[in-house]
C-alpha cells in the first residue's frame, strides 16, 4: 500500500455539480473481504441516472457512485481463502448473488447503489463477490465487463440457450450492445443491429453484425426486421429502450421468440397486444445483470474466444465529470475512467 | 357406421341467430384419417367468440364451430397404424403440433378455426392428432380436456417446472382455472384462487385452494397476495384477463416470479412498468393450448392421480345455442354438449 | 449459554472401538459464524463407512463424525445478518455450495468430512451454510433432512422435473427412499418400492407406494417393473446399490429414462451394456446431496405438504455406538440421536 | 421421372459377397410421400456392422442398406403441403421422431434399419420425415448430413446447452467427430481432439482444434487432458468408443461433467467407478441421432456459419463395395457415394 490517502468523487446531492472529488481515509477490509488498489472504473449509463437523481430518489449522502472497477489486490483479511494480494480482480456488481437464483430481495447488497461505488482510489469487495479478470485484457478493458459485458451474457448465454444459426436483434451500439454483438458472432447468431447512425452501423459491420437497421431513416425497424429474415421473425430481441419500441419488438419476434428486456433508455412502460403474444408463444424475460458464477464463466469465455472490449473513451481520473456528460452522447462501446 | 346421416351445427354467418342445425354427408377419412362418433363436445369462452365474429372475422362460411371433443373411432383410413376401430379418442387442437416447438405459423391447422369443428355426428382426425381418453373419464368428462384442461397443464407442467411448496395464483374458476387448481394440489403447490363470489370460492377451497380472495371486495388483490405470502409475492400466477388485471398480476409476483398468459377475458393489451420488471427478473409467457405429446402426459397424469374434470352444466345436442349463451354466466367449470 | 462443557463423539482411529466420548471447549463462532447447541443429530450409512475406514480412509484425527444437525442458534459472530439468537436452523451439509454449480472441487467444505461433525453438544455454522428448520417438524424430525431429504428431493425436484403421472422405482426403505417415496406422492409420482422384506412392503404402500416388489422372491426385479408399466418400463429410477443392480435399473427403464445415482451400498462400479444404453437415450446423474438454496425449498414444500420424516429408531447421546450398529439392520427410516 | 429403372445394392444375406446391384421398379409414393431421384448417399460405420451381421441380426432379406441420402423430388403424393417437385431434400433418418421426446420404441421406423435404406436411383421419403437441403452444400456435402452431422449437433446443441468458453474432448478424426469439431469452433466451445494418427491431428488443429492428444504415444489420455485443462477437466466428452476408453472419458471429466455416448467403435460395456460419478455430480447420457426439428436448426446453423462437411473420398455407384471397405480404413471426414 503506498499511501494512505483514498482520493474519491462523491455525491453531496444530486446533479453533477453536487460531485466533488474528496479525500478521505483509507477503507479497512474485514475478515472476508479484500482491500482493493482500483486501476480503471467504467461508467454504465445507469450512474448518470443516479448522479441526476432520477433511478434512486433515495439515496443517502455522502455517495460514491459507478459500479465497475479492476483492481489489485493491495490486503486480505484474516479469513480469505480465495484470493491473494497481488490477483488482478473484478467486483460482482450484485454481491449476494453467488450462483442460481437471485436473492429474494434484490439490490440490499449492490456495489453503486446499496453498497459504496468505485470512484476511489481503494474499494472493498468481499471475497465471494469477486472474480480474477481476464488476463488478455488491459486495465482499461477489463474494468467495462462488470455490469455491460455480463448483462450481455446473462441475456444471451444464461437466461437462455443460445442456438447457433438463429437471429439476435441487438438495439443501438452502447457498451451492452456491441458486447451482444461480439457474444452473437462468438455463438454463431445471426445478429441485427439497430442504430440512428450510418457509421455506427458501418462500424457495427466491421464487428460482424449479419444486418444493419437505420431506425431514423427506417422508423419500422420491425418491418425491416421481418424482411430480413424472410418473414419469420428475430429468435432473440435484447430490449433496450421500452414503450413503443418494446411493441416493434413484439412484432418483429419469431414464434416462440425472446424479449430479454435489459435497458431502460426510453419510457417507463411496457405495452404489448395480447393476441399476437399469446399466438406466438412469445417470452419476455426482465433481467439484471447476472451472478458471479456467469461472470466467471463469461471471463472464461473472453479469453478463450480472443473478445476485445470496444472502448469509445479513456478519461483520466480528475475529468470524471466530463466522462459522464460524454455518457449522453451516444457513445460507441464502453467510457471508463483510468483511477491510477 | 350405423347411420351415413351427419347432423352438424353450422353458422352461416356472424352470431347467434346465424347458427343451425344442419344435416349433410358422413365425411369420409383419408388413408390417415380417422373417423370418429362424437360422445361429447364442450365449450370454451373462445367459442362464443369465434360465433360472435369478434376471434376470426376472417372467417369463411358455412362453418362448424368449438374444438374440443372425445368420440368413438368407427372407421380409420388404410394407413393408419396408431389406432383401431372401437377406441375412444380425443382431437389434439393444434393438429400440426405434435411435440417440441409449435409450428412456426400457428393455426393452419387448429381443430374449430382453420379446421372445421366439433358439433357434428362425425368428424375426422388426422391419425397424429388424437390421443386416447383416459379411462377412468366418463364420456362428459373426457370432452372437457382438449383445450381447457391442457392449457392449464402446459402452463404448469411443460412451460415450466412445478416447484412443490410455491405458490400460484389461479384467476377466476372457469374450466381452466379449476384444472389449474387441480394440477396445483397434485403437484404440492399452494394455490391461491381469485374470484367475484364467496360461493364460488368456498367451492374452490374444497376442491384444494389454499387461500382464496374475492377481487370484488378486495379490488387490490396484489396487495391481499403479497399479505398471503408474507410479503414475498406469488411465484407462478395464470393470467385470464389482461390489461390492469395484468399489472396488478406483475405487482403480486415474488422475484424470478412468472406470468403465464393464457386468457384474454378483458383487455387486448398487456401493459407493466418496467423497472421492477426488471428488478424481480419476471418472466411472461404468451401461451395456446398445447402439444400432442403433452396431451398424453397429462392425461396419464388424470389417470395415476384420479383427477375428475368439474362439469358446470351438460347441454343435449339440440341445446347448443343456449349452452353458449350459459359461457356468458361465469360457469364454475366446463360447459359440455352430450351430442349422442 | 448455560454451560462452557462441550461434549463430543471423537474417532480417535478408525473402527467403533476407538470413537469416545470426550469433553471439551465450547467453540467461539467466527464473524460470520453461528454458535448453535444441538438438540439431535441424525446418522446416514456413509457415517458408518467414515468410522469403519472404508469411505474416507485418509481421514486425520481426532474427529468428530456425522453431518446433519438441528439445533438452536446461542450466539452468532459480529457480523452476522441472516440469523438471530433463538432461531432453530440445520447446517447445509456442503457448506460452500449456496446455488446453482456446485464447487470445482467437492468436499472441501463439507459438514463430518473436510469440516468437524456433528455429534457434539455446540457446533459451528457459517451463516451461509444454515437454513431455518421447518417449524412444524420436531428436533428428531428436522434433524433427518440435511442429507436424506435433500439427496432424494435434489434428484427428484432440482436434476429433474418431476411430471405427475410418470413412474418412479425406489430401492429400499432407508431414510433417503423413505422421503423419495413421500416426495414421489406430493409430486403425482407413481412409485414403486423395491426391498427385501414384505413387511416393509407393506409399510410402504401405507406410505403411498403404488406397487412393491420383494427382490429375493423375485430376483429379476426389472422384470416385475416392466410388467408393472405395460412394458414400457419406468421414467426414473434411484440407484441405491450399483453394480449388478444398476444393470437391472437400466433394463428397467424406459425410452428417455433417468438413473439418478445416489447411494453405494453394494458394488464400487456401475455397469451398462452400451446398445440399449443409446437406443434408449438412457441418462444417468450422479448426485452428492443439494445446495442450500434447494435445501431451503424443500424445506418449504415439506411445510406446504405436510410431510413428517419416517423416523426409525431414537437413540440418546450415550447410545451413538449402538445406533452406529443399528444402521447396519437396514431401518425402515431415519436412525437419530438425541442431544439433549 | 426420366426413367422407369431403379438400380440398387441390395443384401441377399450378411457378408459383402452378398451385396449386390439389382435392378427393380421404381416405388410410388404414398398420399403424404416423396418420391426421390437420389444425387449421393453417405456411408456410417454401422452401415458395415449392418451388411457384415453384426448390428442388426435379425434383418430380413433382400435389404437395401444406408440411411443418408440427398436427392431432388420427382413426384409427391396427392396429399403433400410441405414440398414440391424439384426440392432438393435429405431424409430424417428416424422418420417418426419430429420433435421433442423420441417415440417410446426407437427404430420402428427408421431408414436403413426398419425401413429400406437409400442405396437406390429412388427413394421414398414420408413429407414429414424430410428437410430441405442447405443450398451452400454441393450434393456431396450435404448427403454427408443425416446421421453424422446430426448426431454430433444433437449431443451438442440440443441435448445440452453449449457454453463458449468450455472445453470439449472429441475422440477421432471420422465423420461425427469433424462435424463436431466445426461445431465446437461455430458455438466458441475449446475442442480437444484424440487420435492414433499425428497426421490426423494435425489436420484437426488447421479445422479448428484448440488442443491435441495422440493416444497411441500417450495412452493415458485422460492425463494429459487434465495437464491441458489445468487439473480441471473437461466440460463435455464426445465418447465413440466405449468400455475402457469411457473410463478414461469419466476420469478426464470436470466437476459436473457431462458424457454423450455416441459412438459404440469398441467394446459393447460402459463401465464406470461409482464413487467420482457421485461426487463430480457426472451426467452420462446415450444419444441416437436427433429429431427433424433439430436437424432443420442444424442446417439453419450451416448455412450461417458457413460450415463445409468434410469429405474423406467419393466413390461411384458401382463402387459401394470398395467404399464399404474404405469404412475400415479410419477415414477422416466422410465417404460419400455419387448415385448419378
Amino acid at each position: 500500500m503506498s499511501t494512505q490517502i483514498n482520493r474519491s468523487w462523491q455525491m453531496s446531492g444530486f446533479g453533477l455539480s453536487r460531485l466533488s472529488q474528496v479525500t478521505g481515509k483509507m477503507p479497512q477490509p474485514g475478515p472476508h473481504e479484500l482491500l482493493v488498489r482500483t486501476k480503471a472504473v467504467s461508467l454504465n449509463y445507469k450512474d448518470r441516472l443516479i448522479v441526476d437523481g432520477t433511478l434512486i430518489p433515495e439515496l443517502t449522502f455522502p455517495f460514491v457512485p459507478t459500479s465497475d472497477a479492476v483492481g489489485e489486490i493491495v490486503a486480505v483479511g484474516s479469513a480469505v481463502s480465495r484470493f491473494q494480494v497481488g490477483q488482478r480482480v473484478l467486483g460482482q456488481v450484485i454481491a449476494d448473488w453467488p450462483d442460481g437464483d437471485a436473492p429474494p430481495v434484490l439490490h440490499k447488497h449492490t456495489l453503486g447503489s446499496s453498497l459504496p461505488g468505485m470512484l476511489s482510489d481503494y474499494v472493498v469487495f468481499g471475497e465471494d463477490a469477486a472474480v480474477l479478470a481476464p488476463p488478455l485484457l488491459s486495465d482499461i478493458e477489463a474494468a467495462s465487463l462488470p455490469i455491460a459485458a455480463l448483462t450481455a451474457w446473462f441475456a444471451m448465454a444464461e437466461a437462455t440457450k443460445p442456438v447457433a444459426g438463429q437471429t439476435i436483434l441487438i438495439q443501438g451500439t452502447g457498451g451492452v450492445s456491441l458486447f451482444a454483438l461480439q457474444f452473437a458472432r462468438a455463438f454463431g447468431l445471426r445478429a441485427i443491429v439497430t442504430s440512428s447512425s450510418d457509421e455506427k452501423l458501418e462500424r457495427a459491420k466491421k464487428l460482424g453484425a449479419w444486418q444493419v437497421i437505420n431506425y431514423r431513416t427506417r422508423p419500422a425497424w420491425d418491418e425491416a426486421a421481418l424482411e430480413l429474415t424472410d418473414g419469420l421473425g428475430v429468435n432473440h430481441i435484447l430490449e433496450m429502450v421500452g414503450g413503443d419500441n418494446a411493441r416493434r419488438s413484439l412484432s418483429a419476434l419469431a414464434a416462440s421468440g425472446r424479449l430479454s428486456i435489459i435497458g431502460l433508455l426510453g419510457a417507463m412502460e411496457l405495452n404489448f397486444p395480447i393476441v399476437p403474444f399469446m399466438r406466438n408463444r412469445i417470452v419476455v424475460q426482465g433481467l439484471s445483470i447476472g451472478h458471479r458464477r456467469s461472470f466467471e464463466r463469461m471471463n472464461q469465455a473472453i479469453e478463450a474466444l480472443g473478445i476485445k472490449p470496444v472502448i469509445d473513451k479513456v478519461f483520466g481520473f480528475d475529468e470524471v465529470p466530463q466522462a459522464l456528460q460524454h455518457l449522453e452522447k451516444g457513445p460507441f462501446g464502453k467510457i471508463v475512467i483510468s483511477t491510477t
